[in-house]
Parts: structure tokens; sequence; C-alpha cells
């Protein structure tokens, strides 16, 4: 058996079954192995970055990680800013990177970089196969590290992948996540018990149903006010769980849902940052006479601290959950609100919503609320370009779910050839394009920097006009059945159309005002 | 003055005028300070790698840097890739890079990452602005450092960029670049003096007309062989100009090309090694009996070297040099060689070609050799998706010259989002795509490494059909003017129209064979 033979055996048996390939030469002999091990299944991406992000979507919904499988140095960089993504929403991911063969890297040849350097940088395991015999085993060892919260990069040289001497590797026993210490959950009982302004803010593995359950009932009992963190990678929402504030973006308006905060209580949540620095502006909206507690750390188990804190602290509360309600179908002029009105009436039961939409989301979360339970997937890492990617990955993990994505047109041309992959694998996935036809969220921050220009070079380079992108031609150049709406009740219309064929659609929503 | 209007009234002194950007929020200052500093003009281009790529094309034809501007480091990793072909042309190129202001940079933001480790894989000078009273001259000592044959990266923090009390700084003096010394020339003299078979083998800018005539005295004088490197950056070529023969790129053609060669004169080239290595071939095509001179190292002044060898060793030679020659038209089926023969035929005199056929540029170099007076743009570091982006920045350089891109299908998705920009800017850059339906290059890279299957599910892929990209739909989607050629005639009429008619055109030459 060769070392690619092995090695995707060895991911199947470890529970990695699907990789996201973009491959060149020296991945052939991996391409060659798909045909010996038929319970890995491989999609095509046309660009490494909807690999990535691809498998970002999947492992959020899977709850496993997917493989990716990439092509030397800059098939790395093609991917990184999903990597970034996904590192910042502690996805579990490997990639194999394919490299030169161990003879030829000290040659220098054409395709050589540094790519171990590139890995290092967003991944919390990188490790180069250096034989045959060892593949199998650093395989292994590469989901067992990725299944802890993080990326895993094997570096695989064609040669490890060509030459005889594998033999496949059994999975790594993976670690629980650490439990929360009685004492910390305690603590912070008696904290709560204070009467000291308090929000218990989610974010992580505290964001699933049986988080938010837990932190309802925590907060019923406690006086103390229930958020969330901005982008959390993956919500539960929907009719029957708590009214979760998600922390505003801007940071003014950041800095008021905290205000007045005396204890911060985090539940798989870092403490918050602004995004990024303004003039005059603190970088946390955190007021300085809060106190942060940790309940939970990000990987640790978070929905178990909640509980435990739950029957600590509020035995008896009853949670306030949300009712099922959906908004009025609107009529007239399209714009975020009405966009996010139409998007409410209609959305089905169990969708996905990938949430790419920036400035043009708002009221989407308000609006959905109370729509049958769905999952929503956000940008955690904030590099644009996840959403599409994220899509394919989130419709490859779950078949039998509708995938929304609501996407921002400026974003949506960095990985814009997902559309294709939708096609191929003929996935459920709905896409509305945001189409304000600018930079929408960069002409605010052009503001809120405090730069004074109002001069028509800054605001040529925001805007996306001249020439219009048409998100039509684009979807059905690459296969993708795709109409446009300029009114809210053709959006409407073409989202039930849309929800009720299988296959991929695309709804070109263009938004004024 | 801030540190944005001083870094950009210092690029522009120091002869960098045209930015590639693609900016995000901490890079808003430098987009508010455009509106000071009129002499910069800044592109926008959809997404990072076009912006690199774009800057690569720039510099090749305009022999200076151009900047781009990238948000963070998911925006370097979006740029990385033609970051490397850049790196591996030795292009001078200087990235500002946005990062966050320096007391957010502790916070662990985001976007936060370690942007100074991915750009030190890719530039051969990476420095971050401490204070705004540094940044200009940081800038003046990244245009110095570029001019030498790199990519210089600046990381520009946003405070560096909002705060005041930064001042312009004078250019710093380029060092032109090192003579060969007369010893070395002497002893290549007496080399090729030897009657032993020797290759002259150029690369880099001894690419250019006054190193290709210097050199084919040479050759013409000592009978040594005369040749090029695969994919040299920029080559000078046409009617006027010597038979160059490029090494060929598949390795057992370029060990044959070599074959019986025992002195290998190297100009402004490496010593060639194959792309990639293949079961049971030696990494490099010299023979183990040859022995490798260097006249010239890249960076050296290979023309100098050229033209002191060819008065020592060729006084009195005449270049042997291409009669001017142009295939006929030909007619029926489009297949790789007609599709040559109908851009040999009809390329218009100083025309800038961007060469990203890969497998579909058979034919392309001998069917435009003897056509007027051209350059030719290579895809030097192998990394695809070069081509579309290098087209746009050729045509930035050169406005007074038509542009022609030819493109493979699978490569183009890379960056498809350059035409947006070709149409933004209204440039003269004809797009020919080599529309195969395949990763053509991959299925012989399959069978050439030796892989045995033929199974399915390695093929499906290798296969871009199943949806066929629509390239037609995706370039009208983004403002280009669009035609379908599908026989040699349709391609010879739509070439000729699109070149007689200013601004950007593409033809999607549907390749059957």
């Amino acid at each position: 058996m060769n070392g690619a033979q092995a090695l995707i055996r060895t991911l199947v048996d470890a529970g990695v079954d699907v990789c996201f390939a973009n491959p060149g030469t020296s991945e052939m002999h991996f391409v060659a192995a798909l045909d010996d091990v038929p319970d890995m299944r491989a999609v095509l991406t046309l660009f490494e970055g909807v690999a990535t992000g691809a498998a970002d979507g999947y492992a959020r919904m899977a709850g496993r990680p997917a493989a990716t499988l990439l092509h030397l140095g800059p098939g790395m960089g093609n991917g990184l800013a999903n990597l970034h993504n996904a590192r910042r929403a502690r996805t579990p991911l490997v990639n194999v990177v394919g490299d030169h063969a161990r003879s030829h890297k000290r040659l220098d040849a054409p395709l050589e970089s540094d790519i171990d350097a590139v890995a290092g940088t967003v991944s919390g395991w990188v490790r180069r196969s250096l034989a045959p015999a060892d593949v199998a085993a650093d395989a292994a060892d590469a989901v067992a590290a990725a299944s802890a919260g993080t990326t895993a990069t094997l570096v695989l040289p064609a040669d490890v992948s060509w030459e005889d001497g594998a033999e496949v590797a059994a999975p790594v026993a993976v670690r629980p996540a650490p439990q929360v210490a009685p004492a910390v959950v305690e603590e912070i009982a008696a904290v709560l018990a204070s009467g000291e302004a308090a929000v218990l803010f989610l974010g992580g593995d505290a964001m699933s149903e049986e988080g938010q359950l837990a932190a309802a009932q925590v907060t019923a009992g406690t006086g103390a006010r229930l958020m969330s963190e901005t982008f959390p990678p993956r919500a539960a929402r929907g009719a029957g769980l708590p009214d979760l504030t998600r922390l505003p973006y801007p940071p003014e308006m950041a800095i008021a849902a905290l205000a007045g905060t005396k204890h911060l209580v985090l539940a798989g949540a870092e403490s918050p940052v602004h995004f990024f620095a303004y003039p005059g502006v603190p970088g946390t909206p955190v007021p300085d006479d809060c106190t942060v507690h940790v309940l939970s750390a990000p990987g640790e188990d978070g929905v178990a601290a909640l509980r435990a804190l739950a029957d600590r602290a509020a035995p008896d509360a009853a949670p306030v959950l949300l009712e099922a309600e959906r908004p009025e179908l609107p009529t007239g002029p399209l714009d975020p609100r009405t966009m996010a009105a139409v998007i409410g009436a209609l959305l089905p039961e169990r969708a996905i919503v990938v949430d790419e939409a920036l400035t043009s989301g708002v009221g989407l979360n308000e609006l959905t609320s109370g729509c049958p339970r769905h999952d929503w997937l956000n940008l955690t890492g904030g590099a644009i370009g996840d959403g599409l990617p994220m899509a394919l990955g989130a419709a490859v993990a779950c078949p039998d779910r509708p995938v929304i994505g609501i996407q921002a047109d400026g974003s949506a041309m960095y990985t814009i050839s997902a559309l294709w992959s939708y096609a191929r694998e003929q996935l459920d996935v709905t896409t509305i394009v945001c189409d304000n036809g600018s930079y929408a969220i960069l002409e605010h921050e052009l503001q809120k920097v405090g730069a004074q220009s109002d001069g028509e070079r800054a605001r040529k380079l925001l805007d996306l006009g001249g020439p219009a992108l048409d998100f039509v031609a684009l979807a059905t150049g690459m296969g993708v059945p795709a109409t446009r709406a300029t009114t809210a009740e053709e959006l409407a219309d073409q989202l039930r159309r849309a929800l009720a064929e299988p296959g991929p659609h695309l709804i070109d929503a263009v938004l004024r005002g």
C-alpha cells in the first residue's frame, strides 16, 4: 500500500470521510488513491479558499473535521483567509498539503516555498510526513489534534504519497473537553447572587440548544442579562430558545450594550474586544470597573458548566423562551429590513443560515428570532469570503437540510466559484446576494475611523458600480439557476420557489437605501 | 501631515505612483489620503490575489514597482500565491499591509494574525512601521529594497496611518545591478572556445532585446546553442530577434533538449530543475557530466556581461535573427494548434502577451516567433491564477499597447474578478480563454507521476465539465463584452474585432481535441 492509500484509509477510519480538494501535480497519487477508498468523498473546488471555507462550514455542522487537499505553499496561501476564519471559530479541520518529493525539496524548484511557516500561522498542529511508514500515524494524530478544536496541517511530500511501505493506522483517542471545576461554578454562583449587574456572555459550545437553555435558566433565576458574542461560529436559534442578544459590532453600540455591567461571566466566549481600533475609542466594550469571570474557556465543556451553574444558582427557575412568531410578508421596495422580513417570513424549519450579510444584515437577527428552529453560521474571523464556501460545506454535511446563504456582494466575489461546486454537487443551497453595489461596510468605516475626506478618489475605491456586477449572469455561468428581485414581493416569490425546488439557486436581491 | 499622507507622497516621489488596492477598515486613512495625493493612481480590485498579480504584471512592463494595499493577514494570504509568482520572477513590488492600531494589537482581535510570518515567506524585505515619524523613511527604504528585484512588505498599523507627525522622506538611492567581473567573462569565453558542446542559457534580464542580441552574437561566433529558461518573467520576441528555444516543461523533453551538453552557461537564469519530481526521473535536466558556469546570476547586470562576452568571444559574428513571418490563418475546428495559428496571424505590433495557456499553449511560441516585435509574460512561479491579474497590471503600465491574455480555463477561475477591474478601468485587454473543460494539465500529470488509476473518482476530480463554465456569461456579468468561438474562422473574426475596438474583450475559445 502506498502512502496516499494509507493516509486516506486512516482518515476515513478516524471519521474524516469528506475532502474538499484542489489538487495539483504533487497531489496526483492522493487523487489516484481516491478510487481505492470509496468511503472518502472528494468534492472538487475551483479555488483553495473555497475548499478551506467549505471544510469550516462542514465541521461546524457535522461536529467532526473534513479534510482539505491543497497544492503546495501557494495552495495553502489561497486557502489561508478561510483557515484564519476556521481558527477563530475553533473549527476542527485537517489540511493535507502536498509538497515536493523529498529529493526535490533541496533543488528550490519554482513552486518551492516555506509551507511550514505559512501553515503555522493558522494551525494548532503542523507536521511533515517523513516516510511512507509514518504517514498513517501522522494522519491519525492530525485528526485527534484537529478534534480538540484547531486546524491540523499535514504536509505530504509527493514521494511519501507514491512510495509503498505504508500501513493504515488506528484512530487516536480524542480527549473529551475538560470539565470545569465545581469551585469555579461555586464562585460564579456567588457572583450572580451578589445582586450587582451581571451579564452571562455565551460563545462557542454554549451556543448550542442545551447551552442556551441552561444559560436562560441561570439568568431567569439570578437576574443577570443574557448575551452572546458578536459572531458565534454556530448558534442554535428559533422559537423555544431564549432571546439571545448578540453583542453589537459597532464599538459605540457594544459599549452601550455592556454599560453598567459589574460582572461579565464568560461561557465558551473570550472577553470581547472591538474588531478594530478607532481614534479615541477604547479597544474593548467591557467597562473599566467590570470584573471578567470565566465560567468556561473556549474548548472546555461549557454546556456542562452552564448546567451545573443552573442547578446551583437557579434550580427552580423557568427560562424565558421565544414564542413562535414570524414577521408579516412585506411589500414594496427592497432594502435590508424588508429583505430580512421576507427571510423571517419564509425561513424553513431546520434551515442552516450562513450569514455573511455584513451591513445588509440589519434586522436579520431580530426578524428571524421566532422562526422555526434553525442554525446560524457567522463569519467569526472577519476575513470576508467565507460565506459561499461555508454554505457548500454545510450542505455537504447536512444533505437533508435547506441551506440559505445571505451574502454581501463585495465579499461574494472573493470566492464566487463556490457556486460552481454547488451546481456540480447539486446541493440544496439558496444564495441571497445583498446587492447594494458597494463596499458599504467600508463607507461606514471611512467615516468611523475619522477620515475627513469626502473626496472622489477615496469614494471611488469603495464603490462596486461601474461596472455593476451582474450576479444572475455570474451564477448561471457556473450552472446555478438565478433570478433578480427588486421588490419584497419578488424576493418572497423567488425565495419560495427556490426553497421548493431541490438544488442550488441564487437570488440577486437588489437593495436600495 | 498624517502617516498615510506621508507614506503615499513618499511612494510617489520614489516613483511608485500606482497602487492596486483591496482596502479594509484598517486601511481607511490610506484610502482617505488618496485624495490628498492625486499623483497616486489607485486601482480597485475585488480580491487581493488580483492586486498582487497586477502589481507583478505592472512592474514587469514598467520596470519599476507598483504598490499593493492589502487588508491585514488574511488579505496578505489572499495575495500570497501571486506574491510567490512575483518572488520567482524577481519582480520589484511594494506591499502595504494594514494592521491593527498598536494599542489594539495585544487584544487578539478577531482579525489578528501573524502577518510578519506570512510576509516573510515571499518578501526579501519586511518592516513594521512603529510610529508616524518613521513611516515615510520606511516607505523609501521599501521602494529601494524592492527595486533590487524583490517584494518589500511594509506593515502599517492603523494608528501610524492616522496619527499626525509624519513627514515626506526623500527617495533612497537604488544601487545599480552588480557588474560581472572581467575574469568571469574571460573564463566563459575560454569554455566556449573549447569546442565542447555548450548551451548559453538565458533568463531574467538577459531576455531583453539587447541581451538576446548579444547572446545571439556569442552563439553565432562560438557554435554554442542558445536556449532560455522555461518561463522567463518577460521575454522580448518577434522578427529581428534570435530564435530562442525555451527549455521544455515536460522533464523527458527537457532532458532530451540538454542531452550531450558539456557546458551550461547561465546568463540571468538559475540552473534549471524540473517543476516537479517524478518517480525514477532525475530532478534536473542538466546531464551528470555537464559543468554549469555562471556568466551572470539573477540580479547581476546580465546584458552588460553578454555584451562583454560577445566582444571577447565573437567580436565579428553576425547573430542569426528571425525573419518576419506569420502563419496562414487556419480554417476549421479549433484546437490548441489552430488557436495558436490565429494568434500568430493576427498578433498586433507591440502587443503584450500574458501567457497562462498551460497545456493549451502548444505551438504558441513557434507560431508567433516571427510576428512583429512584442513582449511575452510567463507564469514564472507556477502558482496558477497569475494570468488575468498580470494582464491588468501590464495594461495599466502600458496604456498605449494592446494586451492579449491567453488563459487556461481552470486557472482563470482563481482570479476571475480581474475582468471586473479591466472593465472598470476600460483597459485594452483581450482575453482568450482556452476552454477545454478540464484541468488538462493534471490529466497529463496523473499519468506522468505513474498513478495507475483509470478510476472514475480520480478522473472526476480533474474535470471542469458538469456544469460547464460559461465564460461569456462570467465576463458579461463583470462588464466585459464577450463572444464564443468554436472554429478557427470565428476566433479570427472575433479577435480582429476585439483588437480593433478599445477596451476589454473576452473570447471563449472552445478547444476540442
